[in-house]
């Protein structure tokens, strides 16, 4: 019988903890730092769900300027996953966005040309995960707002916001 | 048997298109505007969604200024939905905003009061079925930006929504 759909609901702000175990599960206790370690939080649920991804990762972020999910999305590309990047081009010029780095670690990254506004918040994992809300990657975000990231696998949201993210990609092609 | 759980994804830029049959549906053919006519849009699948509230709306909207959403809410309101708004204080403060047109007509509105920005775009019909995305309530949003919305009845989507929206609006109690 087939599992049931995965379908999650994570608001914001989250609680500030420490996700360094999170990065390194071979070695969970060996954070020395002062934030709070062992408490799972609506981030840390978001990070871990982003660094599940095995194959692709496709995203589509307007504002992208944390580091803890900059620091995900390059080890998932060290790792050999498929990453594609879609940006919003008056965002990626400005002070902290994570966009430049990416792309100089060799991330394929494509930024909206045209005057249409791109506020987009969404990752599509493996092509199988649909993670979006309101939440745009920053710490602001992440610690600051009231937020809202839902989490699912239901192929009727899912397929459709494939279909967009193709959409946008190819008419955001600068060859 | 029961019907399939409603899951569906909505992209903008919506077409510009009339709306006035959407609102008017004993008289679909009588608008006169110079507006396309008879086109089924992202925005009019937005609209219909929420004009099918039969019993309660929740809205928890940081921006709120589109003409035609304003509309549909007050027609619930006269047609006696019970409507709740959680808003943002300082949007609402905002020229264009309609939070205080709605507040003015008797609707039930509160805003946040902490330091917290609220960020969130939800509503929920009738408790359940969530309307979500990165779209805030604002022509711009609709017209102007590559936006998304989606539209659930996942128990497992919509409750966690139901809780937040319960625990907000209790939170920001002005007694
Ligand atoms: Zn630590
Ligand atoms: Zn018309």
């Amino acid at each position: 019988r087939p599992r049931k759909a995965l379908n999650e609901a994570l608001f914001f702000p989250s609680e500030i903890a420490c996700v360094e175990h999170i990065f390194t599960p071979s070695s969970p206790h060996s954070c020395v730092c002062f934030l709070p370690h062992g408490v799972e939080t609506s981030f840390s649920r978001l990070l871990r769900h982003i660094l599940s991804t095995s194959s692709s990762l496709d995203l589509c972020v307007f504002a992208f300027s944390n580091m803890d999910l900059s620091r995900a999305v390059l080890a998932l590309y060290r790792k050999g996953i498929t990453i594609r990047v879609l940006a919003d081009k008056d965002y990626t010029a400005i002070t902290g966005s994570k966009i430049g780095v990416l792309h100089k670690a060799g991330i394929c990254v494509r930024c909206n040309a045209n005057s249409v506004h791109m506020h987009h918040k969404f990752a599509l994992v493996d092509g199988r995960l649909l993670i979006t809300g309101s939440l745009n990657w920053t710490l602001q975000a992440v610690q600051g707002n009231m937020e809202n990231v839902l989490i699912t696998e239901e192929p009727d949201l899912v397929q459709p916001f494939i279909k967009e993210f193709h959409r946008l990609w190819v008419l955001n092609d600068p060859a």
